[in-house]
């Protein structure tokens, strides 16, 4: 392990916490909040300890896989550390570990809170909880490569371990102008959000923190029922942009590039709409006695987009749904968007893969000396991403049977334990039973808190990041 | 598809079912019920509808993999299909649908039962209901090996359908020597069992039909509260048979063979009896407020023993423990036994080689220029073991997820759906809520016990005989 690489990245990353900071602070200016000193303070505690990290430039530079994978986990659990402090001093959130639980929800684009009531939180706060899913979404070291031509050296690293999915596409050959677009469509998306939501008259500030929590598929709400208070065209504007959050960004790439024929081939973007057009019409189907007909069709594709994505936006208590909706919806949790994009789950293209690998596998029972190749988009997808993609689920399993295990020492039903985990784990925010989309996190003990901050953070890099950072010879200085 | 071979095999699995239902109509003529007519006209249908298959000998012998696992699958629908005449002939299952979903949770040794009240049912039937449990715990097909020297040419391929986990032994050379030291030792098991309950006072009936769904590792009782108003001797005689049943029996065949070097030292059954340790201490802690400290240890034991092994007898309504109970019981469910056993689920080894799977990619992210190999035992596991058992994991989560879906059309709540299906389809028997272990599933509708019917069946052949029977292409005559 490379420490002094560590150490300096780690540095830099908090130094950027620092700035980020100041956009709440600046929201505490134009409303005259008091609040704004903590987050000035805060901002100034990061702008501190980042420099004595990175005050030593390291002897050696370069960062391998592993030491990628170690700077990402220590990187998001540092700034989730670093990022509750404002929601302690401000006496928001009087807990530390509530406090840690709402960041890594925030940072991790979760979007599972413990507040029970958003209306007497300062407009500061809500801010930069909101603003944490901006960050988390397309990836805090990411934005730092884009930027930084020192950390963008080793940035390919840290990339493959903030990106989502099973594999990543360079979209230009240099790192860092990869970063670069892809932040610039991110921001993109997110600017027409604003501007759809400005004219469907919603104020800047609710239109920008609600816009924050769409791109970044996160889910941290304004109002205790979430998204059911705001109109029909907001509603549909949310649907809209969320799914499109949800497409690998890849295509949107192809798209810019003009080559429209490559991103609408995209199998995984295929299977992604084809799923969630399916889910709309049963789950439609399913409630039209509950709704007219008009507000069905709305809640379905409201809800099914929430969760599919893994947002976490309500409009309706989908809870009160009938079983066979409620098992869609989880359904839809569990395989989540599409890879590359800011969506959580298991990602469409994993899916898609096992799915090829199940028929490979039929195959060979029937002619047992064929030679299969599983392909995708035509091509030949590597042995070596169809294993990570079995290790990937593998560890999913244990690393969800595990929680629910730990998380039922608390005494809740089954439900509530398993689709807890599994809200945290797929990045979603609400579950169902006591953590469904009218309830909170806010009455587990402390211990699962910390169990469900671990999913959260866990969940957002993949798994292995994490997994590697638990693993005691992955510490050692000499390998 | 060689369908002469099919259709003969299949004819001689008829006969043998006309055969096996020989032993209830003994039951009847010893307790002088009236039952026994029905079954010896069925055995008569079974014999006529086997000859009128097997009649023409096929013009050319040999099974294919697929042929083998085809007709396997078909084997036990037709076997199913077939045992369910008497239940409905005798007025005791009145609709068919339940008596197949009865007969096929006999034989897959699931021991979901959907008969409200057991005591109004005849000897004769309790007793096929338990011997369905004897046939389908070792394997029918098996049992023809060993005996048919026509069918015993095609054997592999059948015994590799029929058997459990990733990989079969060949304990011998020959098949069918295999077969027989296997339903040899099998046999001996039971008797052994019989032994020990007649000395606990047990009548013969009785100790009979429980060692079936023991040994089968079925969970058929006698009683409408399954084990627990036996006395505790009984209840720890039935814990250790049931324990020793969810053990490899290539481990059996080493100690005979006197080598206990090999046989001390399969990591399966290490890992096996150390979870099942682990869980007897962490259930006992538990669950200690609820009994006396001696009942507390021999409730754990029991039940751990009869979940792990997927047997679904029941001395204790664990329903009413406390959550952390219930997730670890959720957790053996899921894992099952040892591969080579009678018991159900993902089965040890698979579990194994998973997380074998994953320690060697947490390998390659530290090392990435590392050759790692999976090893077992001492040997390297195959790559093509390694594929299996991740086509087998996806599989396992596409089939529980559609289950669960259609089986929510029913509309209970998710923790009867998730534990339904895991239950049937890891062949245990009772899961939790409204199929909790008092409790049956008669009040699912003809498609959830449809749904179910088949999970068990695919269950027990371990997913893909039943995914290669629904797989059109595999139809074909010519391929």
């Amino acid at each position: 392990m490379n420490y002094g690489v560590v150490k300096y990245i780690l540095g830099w990353i908090l130094i950027a916490e620092a700035v980020f900071m100041l956009f709440p602070v600046t929201v505490g200016i134009i409303y005259g909040e008091n609040q704004l000193w903590w987050y000035l303070l805060t901002s100034g505690i990061c702008l501190v300890s980042g420099f004595l990290l990175c005050f030593k430039k390291p002897k050696r530079g370069g960062l391998y896989l592993k030491e990628g994978y170690f700077v990402v986990a220590l990187g998001w659990i540092l700034m989730s550390a670093f990022g509750a402090f404002p929601f302690v001093l401000t006496g928001e959130i009087p807990n530390y570990m509530d406090a840690f639980f709402e960041t890594a929800s925030g940072f991790s684009t979760t979007g599972a809170t413990i507040i029970t009531d958003l209306t007497v939180i300062s407009k500061t706060t809500l801010f930069w909880r909101s603003f944490l899913h901006l960050l988390g979404g397309m990836g805090v070291f990411l934005f730092l490569s884009a930027l930084l031509p020192m950390i963008g050296g080793n940035s390919a690293n840290l990339m493959k371990a903030e990106s989502t999915g099973p594999s990543i596409d360079k979209l230009v050959p240099r790192i860092k102008d990869t970063a670069f677009i892809l932040y610039a469509m991110y921001l993109a998306m997110g600017l027409l959000e604003v501007i759809a939501l400005l004219i469907c008259r919603m104020p800047l500030f609710e239109s920008l923190t609600l816009t924050f929590g769409t791109i970044g598929t996160g889910g941290f709400g304004l109002q205790n029922d979430s998204i059911a208070s705001y109109t029909p065209a907001v509603q549909w504007v949310i649907t809209v942009f969320m799914l499109m959050s949800g497409v690998n960004y890849n295509m949107y790439f192809l798209l810019v590039m003009r080559k429209f024929k490559s991103a609408f081939k995209m199998e995984e973007v295929r299977l992604y709409l084809i799923v969630y057009l399916v889910s709309v019409v049963l789950v439609t189907i399913n409630i039209r006695n509950l709704y007219p007909v008009k507000d069905a069709i709305r809640e379905a594709a409201f809800q099914c987009s929430t969760l599919i994505t893994s947002t976490g936006y309500a409009t309706a208590d989908y809870d009160l749904w009938p079983e066979f909706s409620k098992s869609i919806l989880i359904l839809l949790m569990l395989l989540g968007a599409c890879a590359g994009s800011t969506g959580g789950g298991i990602k469409m293209s994993r899916v898609l893969i096992l799915f090829k690998s199940v028929r490979k596998q039929i195959q060979i029972f029937i002619h047992p000396r064929a030679i299969k190749k599983i392909k995708m988009d035509g091509n030949t997808v590597e042995h070596d991403a169809v294993r990570a993609t079995n290790a990937y689920m593998s560890v999913f399993v244990i690393v969800f049977s595990v929680s629910v295990l730990l998380v039922s020492l608390n005494g809740f039903d089954f439900t509530t334990n398993f689709t807890a985990v599994l809200a945290c784990l797929n990045n979603m925010g609400p579950g169902m039973n006591l953590v469904g989309p009218s309830c909170n996190y806010a009455f587990f003990s402390g211990f699962s808190k910390f169990i469900l901050s671990f999913d959260m953070l866990a969940g957002r890099l993949e798994l292995f990041p994490m997994l590697l950072l638990i693993t005691p010879r992955s510490w050692r200085r000499h390998l």
